[in-house]
């Protein structure tokens, strides 16, 4: 492996200060699924502190992506950094270099700077200071993949099946997902609601509007099964979920003619689940409720589960965070289950799963960037919760 | 004028088969605006036969449509025959040269052949019969427009103020559109619904479906404002009319993403309303049923009355056709006001207006044809029709 690293100088010293990491994986333009290098710096700063890695790169052609499994220690428990190097694209209309990692007024600029290069900067500034202080007991570990923010596939879903198969255990895992939604330290994740994603094609026959007695208006038909669903709220929440929700994302006839009736209709809607639901009897119950309303009518669905909804209980491994975040910041956070999808959701069925990360506000948008001072803060933290691993957890 | 007919001969008795005339007008290109000789052709025959005929070309450019009226005699009262010389597209998938008006096993073939070509030269044999056995008591009229299958802008309806200028009176008028579902005979046309186009977008806030209260989907809103329109029967019918009908022919929303809540949803629907409506009531009703559905949320509605519903009460007129149709093939044709719509929705205000021509089943489709035994039988109910006016309306 040729690294380029001229960017970043790969001390112990260096590397227990997250912005110089941040800047380097900044710099490497990761637009998924490329990795334009992100995980070769990773892997060398891990290695100059004595971690064990091993690349894994999975899929073909366009959506091969690669992924990085590093472990320092043989003992247990292992205690296990996740995240992802890969970026969103850049859109239009910054008023910096995406790619530049320009640091202006405490602020650090680029694309990733929040979602989620610079936790995984704080993950490994957490461990340089660390090994500054003594060995650590049991491991700690890296699971880092570089398909996050595309489909998913050959990122961690088969990192955690090359682990099984190598009989290597995570004992608890922290995700750097930027988790706050205004302030450090708001907010943590215990779970995520589930997510169900439908297309609905309603049949009828095509005809002249004059003549509506030869011809079956589809959409009447669409309107009454999409009104089945929605007539009643799935759910009203439980104590760690919101309420489920379902959103009609669109419907689309596409019939220019004013005259004529159309022949077909369609839909697309998503659920998004908490834990009184699983993907499969949702998938039921919107079959049964649409057939229901359809009254013999034709129609097809298809419905991809792309998640059920998990949670990792308030217990040990929340509480370790949370006081480390107290520790540093003098709050607690809100343990949450709202939000979006992210790899916790693989990685729940490997062992107890947080979330916790840099303040999201900017990710996704034009001119992402990160306090320093938050930076900063996220490394204590995180050292604070290797610090009193595994003696508190578990 | 120079006309090329050298495929017609223009004698009163040549004129009398409406063959010869129908092969010769269909053989002229005519495909809405375009004209391709057509009314010259008809103008000729006309000219031959001692009608008094006025080109009444409307419209600038593109839109530049030419029309036709031509009177036999001063005195009234004055029997209009009206119709249109332009034909829909083509298509794809004819057997036969669209415009080669092939006589094929007792059929003649061509754009045109039964909407409404056939008919006009039906027009011309019956009065050239008529000519042939005596003077024809008041006048005769022929209002031909090349603007019926296109936008109607340029038709009748400036044929019909212009002939209000020169203080031109149409006593009763006859328009040869094909109003026979499956045989000749079946079926006069004695007023048509109203119709009515609207366009609704409705407004919402655009977000992520991970968090519903940040965004405001706009398609249940739409889905509750259509229902609102469509939950009850518009009415029950009238003597005359069908009941009144209202089609959603489309909803588009064109949102592409699975996790974006869309910000605004499109839908167009018609009204093919009877006599117990106005277009302008409706429009009002519209709006108001849709303010209370939206409930507060926004919406852009524009609607469009392309026509009122119209009707000529069974009577003199109706009589005189119905007559001629039972002395000439043994039935009476059933008074019907149902179907689309035609110039006769702008007659209408001009005299008493009914509707009689040929078999539509092919109009608007490949192949279409007439058998040539119903366009002998309509030149003949046509030309008794002439005979007993004006004794038998009055």
């Amino acid at each position: 492996m040729t690294v380029d690293t001229a960017d970043l100088a790969l001390t112990p010293a260096t590397l227990a200060d997250p912005l110089p990491l941040a800047r380097a994986l900044i710099r490497r333009a990761s637009v998924t699924p490329r990795d334009a290098g992100a995980l070769d710096v990773l892997q060398a700063a891990l290695e100059s502190l004595g971690f064990r890695c091993t690349r894994l790169p999975f899929g073909e052609g366009e959506a091969r992506v690669d992924n990085l499994y590093a472990r320092l220690g043989d003992e247990g428990p292992n205690f296990c950094f996740a995240g992802h190097t890969d970026v969103v694209p850049v859109g239009e209309g910054w008023t910096v270099d995406p790619f530049g990692a320009e640091v202006i007024d405490g602020r650090l600029f680029g694309r990733g700077a929040a979602d989620m290069k610079g936790a995984i900067a704080a993950f490994v500034a957490a461990v340089a200071r660390l090994l500054a202080e003594r060995d650590p007991r049991g491991s700690i570990s890296l699971l880092i993949t570089g398909d996050e923010e595309g489909d998913a596939v050959n990122g961690t879903v088969k990192v955690l099946e090359w682990l099984a198969e190598q009989g290597e255990t995570l004992d608890h895992c922290l995700v750097g997902e930027p988790t706050n939604p205004a302030r450090l330290g708001d907010m943590m994740k215990i779970g995520r609601r589930g997510s169900l994603n439908a297309r609905l094609t309603v049949y009828g026959a095509q005809g002249h509007v004059a003549y509506p007695h030869l011809a079956d208006n589809p959409i009447p038909r669409l309107m009454r099964m999409l009104g089945a669903l929605i007539e009643r709220p799935l759910d009203a929440g439980t104590e760690h979920f919101q309420p489920s929700n379902l959103e009609i994302v669109t419907i689309d006839v596409g019939n220019t003619a004013s005259n004529v009736i159309p022949g077909a209709a369609h839909a697309r809607f998503n659920i998004r689940f908490n834990d009184l639901h699983s993907g499969e009897r949702l998938t039921s119950w919107i079959r049964e409720r649409l057939e229901v309303a359809a009254d013999g009518g034709l129609f097809d669905l298809d419905v991809r589960v792309s998640g059920d909804a998990f949670l990792t209980p308030p217990g040990p491994l929340s509480a370790l965070v949370s006081d480390a975040c107290e520790a540093v910041l003098g709050h607690r956070p809100e343990l949450s289950t709202s939000g979006g999808t992210s790899d916790a959701r693989f990685i729940k069925n490997a062992c107890p799963v947080v979330e916790f990360g840099l303040v999201g506000r900017t990710m996704h948008k034009t001119d992402e960037h990160v306090e320093l001072a938050d930076l900063a803060a996220l490394a204590d933290i995180y050292h604070r919760v290797l610090a009193a691993y595994p003696a508190t957890a578990g």
